[in-house]
C-alpha cells in the first residue's frame, strides 16, 4: 500500500505485419498501467504519418473502442502510462511527445528522471529553446534533434545524446521509419525485449506486457544498450555499455513492477517472497497468523509466513471498485477512506497475535489506520513488518518520494514510529539486506541509504528534487 | 471466477441526524458493488420529497460529487445494485423503482426472484395492470399496493403481500414516513441490520455494508421477518416467521458474498476455507503448491493448503484495471482475454505440480484457459478442484444460472470435463459436504442437488426461468 | 423570446422497407426539437420486439451515432421531444413510454394534457393502479390497455378509451404489429400524416417534419380521427370526428410551431405576419425602424413593418452557441444572461425610434431587459407590440403557463406593464382580432380570454393546473 | 453559409479587482465563438502562476461549471477560439500556448497567418529548435523568446520580434506579470480595446466581446501597435505604425465577423447592407422577394430589397438546433443534411420570383442545393446574388480557402457556375465596389483580385499554403 508513485511505463512495437497496431499497444500498456494511472497515450506511424492519442487518465478513460479504430494500421508504434500526482492534471506533460524538427519528426517514450536536467534545460533555453512542459522528456527530444542535425543518422544521433544524459532513462523513440529502444548506462529502469512469432519486435518497461500481448521475452536490454529496429532488421549499440557501473533500482522489486515480471533475470515476486523470509529471520516474533496488505504486502507475507512457520491468512479484503472516480467521503462524513478501501476478516483475526506485512511506510498515517483495523476486527496484538528499510532520501531517478519533512522516517526513530503507528512491535528490512533479494544484481538504494550513483543536481540543500529554471517557477495547471 | 450472477444488492438507512444521507447511502453500496454492476440507484426521502438517481452502470459511473450534493438533506434512503447480464442494458429494470399509488409514495430495492411472479403477473394483468419493466419488484410493488388499499398501514399491507409472494425477495421499502425490511419466509436472501453511533438504523444485504459506513451490526433479519422503522421507533413483525423451512442460499457463501462479511452468523470466509479443508480430504494429491484463481477461489486455497500440508502459493497476478470500460481483444488479434486478465507466475509454478482451485466450472471454457496459462508458464501437473459441487439445474431465487444447455456439467460426466478443461486430475465438493460449510443453518442447494423448496413454476420442461406474459415475449432494449 | 413551453412533439413511422428507421425517426424529430427539450426518445418495433432509447437532454445529446446503429432495422417506430422545466430532470416523464399489459407490448408519445385526468388516475389507483411517473400519458396507456381486455383489436380498444379521456392529445401509439395515430376530437394540438415514396405512412406534429425526412404531406388528421396502419394498409375511424367543436390551440400559431409548418392547412409564418399587420393598423405609432425579437419575433416584426411602411431592420444578434450548457453567469458576475443571448446592432438603431416585436409577455423582466438593451444602444424610442393578446388565464391543454401570480397582466393594467418594462409605447394583438390570423379554423385562445372549451378540473380555485392525487404529492427528482 | 473558416479569435483582460478572471475570458470568448469552433482555451495568471484549461470543442464542450470554478482567481487572463476543419482533431494546436522560456513564462493567442513562417521555421529549426504542432503561433513564439534573452523587457522582445514577422497577426500575449496586445503592421486582422467601470483592460477580436463582458470600447489597436499592460498601467508602442499600408481583411466584414462589430470604425452590418444595395443596383432583376441566406445573408438581403423596393422576406427556416454533433446521414439515407438545416418557407415562396443573396460561393454545392430548395417550394424563379467577388486565390494571411482545383470560380465562368447550381440569373458584387462597403479603410482582397500586399511563399507554384518543413510532411492526428 506503498503511496509512492513511479514516472512511467514505456512499450513499443515495431511490425510489418501485425494488424491493428494501435490495439496491441493498448494491450501492451495495460499490463504496464500500475506503472503510471495519471495519462497516458499512443502514438502509431503508418508510413511517415504519426497518428497520437493521449489524454489525462488511466487506459479505460482515455481509449475507447472507436479511439482505437481510427488509428491508422501503421508498422511502428509506441505507448506511454504515466503516473499520478494527485489533483495534477497537466496536459502538457502527457506522453508520448511527438515533436517535429529540421530532419522529422520524433516521438518519445521516457520512463525516467535525467539527473542533469537543470544544466541541460539551462545551456538549451539559453540556447532559445522553449519547453511546452515541465517532464525532462523534451529535454531528451531536444538533445537527440540537436545532435541529429550533425549526426548521419536517427540513431547516431540518440548516440550522441547519451554522453551528455546523466540520471535515469528508459525510452523508446520513434523516427518515420525507426524505432530505437534505450537503457541508461546505470541501467536505473528495466527495459526488456520480446519477439512476436510473426518477427515483430516489442519493447517493454516490464516482462508482463510482452506475455499479454503474446510476445516471447527474448532479453533485457543491457544498461547503455541502444537497439534499432527498422527494415533492415535489429542492430545494437553497445559504446556506452560498461561506462558506469549498473544500479538497478531496489525498489522496482519492492513496490513498482509486477510480481509475475522478470527484471533483469529476476523474479519480483521471489525478490519480495525473499524479503518476507528475511523479516521473519531478522524480526521474528511469536504470533497466531501474518497477514499482507494488498496487493503488494502479499507475496512478502508468504515469505514471512513460510520461514516463520506462522500460518499465513488473508486477513484483508481489498474493494476493487474503489477507482478514481471514486468520490473521498469528505470532513464531516466521519467516513474513514482506508476503511471503505480495506476490510478485515474479522473472522480471521479475531483473537489473535497478527503480523501485519506492507511494502513500505512514507507518512505513517495509513499505516496507523491499518493496525487500527486490525485492532477494532478484535486482534490482539500487531506486529509490523516492513519488506524494504526507511525511506530517508530522495530520489533523482523517476520516484516521486515525499518530501523529507513528510517522510516519517526522516523525523522520528523506528521505537516513535511504532508508537505513532499503534503497532505492538515494528521491523523493517535491514538495509545490509537487501541485496539478498536480487542475487548478484548492482542496484541502487540510495532513497535508503543516501548513496546516489551519480552526481546529485547542485541544490541539494533542499530535500526534494527541483525541475530546473523555468519548471521551477510556480505552476499549477487545471 | 464464477461466470454466474446474483441480482442484487440493497441498502436502506433511517436517521434523522446523519449528515447527507445519499453519500452514506453511496458509500453503504460501494461495500455492496459485488452482487451488482449493471445498474444503481439511490433514493433519498426528505418529509416526503423522493429524490432519485439511477441508471446503467457501476455506482462510480453513475454517481459523481455533483449528483451526490444535489440530493437534499433527507431522513431515509434506500439504494440498490443490480448485476449484469452480457449486453443487457434495460433503464426500465433499474432500482430502486419509485411509484405512485392510491395512498402515496413509495421506493422499493429487492434482491431476489418471485417463484410465482408468472402467476401474480397474470392475474394482475387480467385486472388492467400496466408493467414498465420486465423485474419482479413491479410486482411486489402491486401486490403491496393493492392490500394498501385495504390495510391502515403500510407494513399491514407489506405483511399481507407476503402471504401471495412465494420465493426470495430481501426488501428494503421507504414509504413517506417509514422504512421498512423484510426477508422471504425461507430466507433465500441475506439480509442484516445495524446502527450508527447516533442510533441511525441501516439494513443492508450483507454485513460488510454495515461495516463500510461505520455501523454496528446488531442482527441478521428472520426468514419472514417484518422490522418497520419510523418516528415511533422499531418494530418486528414476525407473523411469517418459521412458516417456511429455512433454505438459505448456499452459494452465497460459496462465491456470492464478499469474504468479509458474516451471513446468518457463518462468516464467508471460514466457508471458503472450510470448503478448501474438504476438498483436501475428498481429493487429495501429491503436489507442490496450491494456487487459487484470484479473487474468489483464494480462501479456499488456503483451507486446501492448510488441510493438505501443500504449500500455498500466490500463483497468479490478476490486472486490477480490467473493468467494464476495456475493449475486448477481437476475433484478428489472437490476443486472450483471460491471459489479459490473469497471469501466471512463472518463477513460483514452473517446474511444479500445481492444486488449482476455483469456485465453480460453468461453461468450462474459462477453466480450461486458467489450466492452459499453468501449463504455458511451465506447470508439470495441474490438479484442478472446485468448492462447490457441479452446476446442474437452475435457479428460481435470484441466481442467473446458464441455461442446461450450456452447463458443462449437464452435457459431460466429470471424467470428460476433466478432459475437456485440460486438467490432470479434477474434483468436485461432494454435494454431501455442503451442510459442513456453514454449520447447523438449513439452506438451498437446489442448483446443485435439485431439490426446490418450494414448488416450482409450471413451465418447468423449460430448462431456465422465464418471466411471465408479457415479459415472456421477445424483447430487447438497446 | 417567449418563455412557455409546450408539452411535447410526436413522431411515428410504418415502413416495411426504409432503411435504419430509428435514423429516419431521428431526423424527423430534430425538425420538431423546438417544441420540447428536456428529454427524447425513439422506440423501434422490429417484429414484434421493442428497442427504446430515451433519457433527459436534446436529441444531439441522447443519441450519437453508436446509438442509433445499435437499432435493429423495423419497421415500426414511435419517437418524442419533451418540454425543459427549469431545473427538472425526472428521467420516469421520459417518453415515449413502453409498457407491457396482458394482451402485448406498446409504446405510446403523446403530446398535449388530459383535462379530466386528475379524475381518471383517482379511478385508476382506487383499482390498484401503480404510477411510476406523473405525465398523463400513463393515464392514457391504462385506459387503452384496460379496454384492451375487452376488445378485438387495439384500434378498438383506442376508440373506447376516446370516450373517456378529456382534454388534448395528439397520439402516436405502437403495438407489436400497429402504428396508430389519433388527435383528440377538439383537435387541439397538430397531427399530420405524410408518405415516403415508397408508400411508408409517416406521422408527425408538423408538418416540417415531414419535410425533413423526405415524406410528402398528406393531410392533417382531423380532430376525433384513429388512424391506423398495418400490413394490411391505412384504416380510419372517424366515429369520434365531430362530436366535439374543433378548438385548435392558437398559441401554436404565435409562437410553438416552426414557422416552416402548415397547421390544418394555414401557414404558421404568415397567421404570424398577418398579425404584425394586425398590431400595426390596431397600435400605429410614428417611428424609423420595426425590429423583431429573434427568432419569434421576426414574422410578426415583417407584417408590421410592410402595413406600416416602416423599414424593417436586424436590430439583434442572437448568439447561436448559447444552448444548455451555457454556464449562467452568477450573482457576482454583474454580466446579464439577456445581455450575453441578444446583442442590439448599434448602428442600426443609434437615435432611431424603433418598434420591438415580440410574441409575448409573461413575467416581464426579460422584455424590459431587451428594451433596455436597445436603448442602451442608443434607441430614442421603444415601442414594444406584442403579437398575442395578454396571458391571464392556465391552459389545461398542454401549455406550461407560470401561475397568475407571475403573470404580469394578471397583476398589472396594461399601462403599468409599459411603465414596468420601460417601453415608450406598448400594443398588445386585441383578442377579437385573433380569428384574423388563422381564417375559418375555430379555435382555442382560453389562455388570453379564460373561455375553456371543456370542463376544468374541479380545483380551479388554484391558479394552475395540479396533478392528480399522488402526483400532487411533493416531489423533487434529482 | 459560407463554407470558409477564419483562424481564431483572441481575447484578453487585465484587472486586478474582477471576480473570477476566468469567467469573464470565457463570456468574452463565447461572443467570439463564430470566429472558430474546433478548439478554445483559457490561460489565468495568478501571481506568476498559470492555469491552462483547452481542448478540441466549442466552449460548451470544453468548459463546464466545475472547470470554470477550479481557475484561481487570477489577475491576467488570456483565452482563444480556433476554427475547426473537418475532421482534424488535433490537440497539438490548441490555444493559448504556454510556454517556458529562459526568463519566464509566456501565454500566447494568435489569430492571422505568418506568411513568412516557413523561412523563419527553417531558421529556427536549423538552430536546433523543435515544434510540438504545426501552427505559427509556436514561430511566434520562439521569436520573442529569442528576443527577450537579448531585451530589458518583454515588450521590448516584442517589438523586435515584430521586424521578422511578416503577414497577419492579431495577438493577446501574457508573460507573468504583463498583458501585451498587438496587431500586425499591415493590421489584416481586426483587434480592440475596451474598459470596465473598475479600470479592467479587455482586449478582444471583435468589439461584440467587449459588449458582452459590459466593457466599453475604446479604440482598435493601430496597424503594428503593441500596447503593454502592467500594474504601472497602460503604455503603447507605435514604432512599427505607419511602416506598412493598411490592409485589413474585407472578407471579415463579409462573413467572418458578427453583424454586431464595429471593426475599424466599421459597422460590419453596415457594410454587408451596403453590399446588398450595390448588388441591387448592379445586378437588378424583376422578381417577387429578396430571401437571405440565414444567417450571414440577411443583412445583404435587407440591403438589396431596400435598394430595389422588392419586398424583404423571411424564405428560410433554420434548425437552431444542428450543432457540432449532429449526426449527419449517411449515403444510404436520401437524405439531404442541407434539407435538415434549410427549410423554404412554402407560403412565402410559392409562386414566386425570387432573388436570393448569399455571401460567397465555395464549391458551389451547397448553392445549388439552396436554389433547388426553393424551386421544390414553389418559387418560379431563383436569381442568386453573392454579396462577394468570386474567389480565386489562395489566402496566405489567415483564412482557410479550398484549394483552386476546388474553387468553382478558377474552374468555370460564371454563366457556368448560374448553370450548375441552377440559377436563372446570377450576379456577383463587382471586385471595384468593394470599395464601398468599408469607406477609407484599405483593405486586402487579394483572394478575389490576387493582388498580395505582402510577398507570398517562394513555392507558389502551389495552390494552398504549405506549412514549412516538418510540418509539411504527412501527417495525421487522431
Amino acid at each position: 500500500m506503498a503511496e509512492l508513485h513511479e514516472e512511467c511505463g514505456v512499450f513499443g512495437i515495431y511490425s510489418p505485419s501485425v494488424q491493428n497496431l494501435a490495439s496491441l499497444c493498448y494491450y501492451g500498456l495495460f499490463a504496464l498501467q500500475h506503472r503510471g494511472q495519471e495519462s497516458c497515450g499512443i502514438v502509431v506511424n503508418d508510413d511517415g504519418v504519426f497518428s497520437v492519442h493521449k489524454d489525462l487518465g488511466l487506459l479505460s478513460d482515455v481509449f475507447d473502442r472507436e479511439t482505437l479504430q481510427k488509428f491508422p494500421q501503421g508498422t511502428i508504434s509506441v505507448g506511454h502510462v504515466r503516473y499520478g500526482t494527485t489533483g495534477g492534471t497537466n496536459q502538457a506533460n502527457t506522453q508520448p511527445i511527438v515533436i517535429n524538427h529540421m530532419k522529422g519528426k520524433m516521438a518519445l517514450a521516457h520512463n525516467g528522471n535525467i539527473s542533469n536536467a537543470l544544466e541541460l534545460r539551462t545551456r538549451l533555453e539559453l540556447g532559445g529553446a522553449l519547453f511546452h512542459g515541465t517532464s525532462d522528456t523534451e529535454i531528451i527530444a531536444y538533445i537527440v534533434a540537436q545532435q541529429r542535425l550533425k549526426s548521419p543518422s536517427i540513431e547516431a544521433a540518440v548516440s550522441k545524446a547519451m554522453d551528455s544524459l546523466e540520471g535515469a532513462f528508459s525510452v523508446v523513440l520513434m523516427s518515420s521509419t525507426k524505432l530505437i529502444a534505450l537503457r541508461d548506462p546505470h541501467g536505473f529502469r528495466p527495459l526488456c525485449m520480446g519477439t512476436l512469432e510473426d518477427g515483430s519486435i516489442v519493447f517493454a518497461s516490464e516482462s508482463c506486457a510482452l506475455h499479454a500481448v503474446g510476445a516471447a521475452f527474448q532479453r533485457d536490454l543491457l544498461p547503455g544498450e541502444i537497439i534499432t529496429v527498422d527494415e533492415d532488421g535489429i542492430r545494437t549499440d553497445r559504446s556506452h555499455c560498461g561506462i558506469r557501473p549498473k544500479t538497478m533500482c531496489i525498489f522496482e522489486y519492492i513496490y513498482f513492477a509486477r510480481s509475475d515480471s522478470l527484471l533483469d533475470g529476476v523474479s519480483v515476486h521471489e525478490a519480495r517472497k525473499t524479503a518476507g523470509q528475511i523479516l521473519a529471520r531478522r524480526h521474528p516474533v511469536e504470533a497466531d497468523l501474518v497477514v499482507g496488505v494488498p496487493d503488494s504486502g502479499l507475496d512478502a507475507a508468504l515469505g514471512y509466513a513460510q520461514e516463520s512457520g506462522i500460518p499465513f491468512s488473508l486477513g484483508f479484503l481489498k474493494n476493487r471498485y474503489i477507482g478514481r472516480t471514486f468520490i473521498s467521503p469528505g470532513q464531516g462524513n466521519r467516513l474513514d477512506l482506508v476503511k471503505l478501501k480495506l476490510s478485515p476478516i474479522e473472522s480471521e483475526v479475531r483473537g489473535k497475535r497478527v503480523v501485519l506485512i506492507d511494502d513500505s511506510i512514507v507518512r505513517g498515517t495509513t499505516s496507523g489506520q491499518i493496525v487500527n483495523l486490525l485492532r477494532s476486527a478484535g486482534a490482539t496484538q500487531v506486529h509490523m513488518r516492513i519488506s524494504s528499510p526507511p525511506f530517508r532520501n530522495p530520489c533523482y531517478y523517476g520516484t516521486d518520494i515525499d518530501s523529507r519533512d513528510h517522510l516519517i522516517a526522516c523525523q522520528h526513530s523506528i521505537e516513535e514510529i511504532r508508537e505513532l503507528i499503534g503497532a505492538d512491535s515494528l521491523g523493517y528490512l535491514p538495509l545490509e539486506d537487501l541485496k539478498e533479494l536480487i542475487g548478484s544484481i548492482a542496484f541502487c538504494s540510495a532513497c535508503f541509504s543516501g548513496n546516489y550513483p551519480t552526481p546529485i543536481p547542485a541544490d541539494t540543500a533542499k530535500d526534494k528534487f527541483e525541475a530546473p529554471l523555468s519548471a521551477r517557477r510556480k505552476e499549477n495547471k487545471t
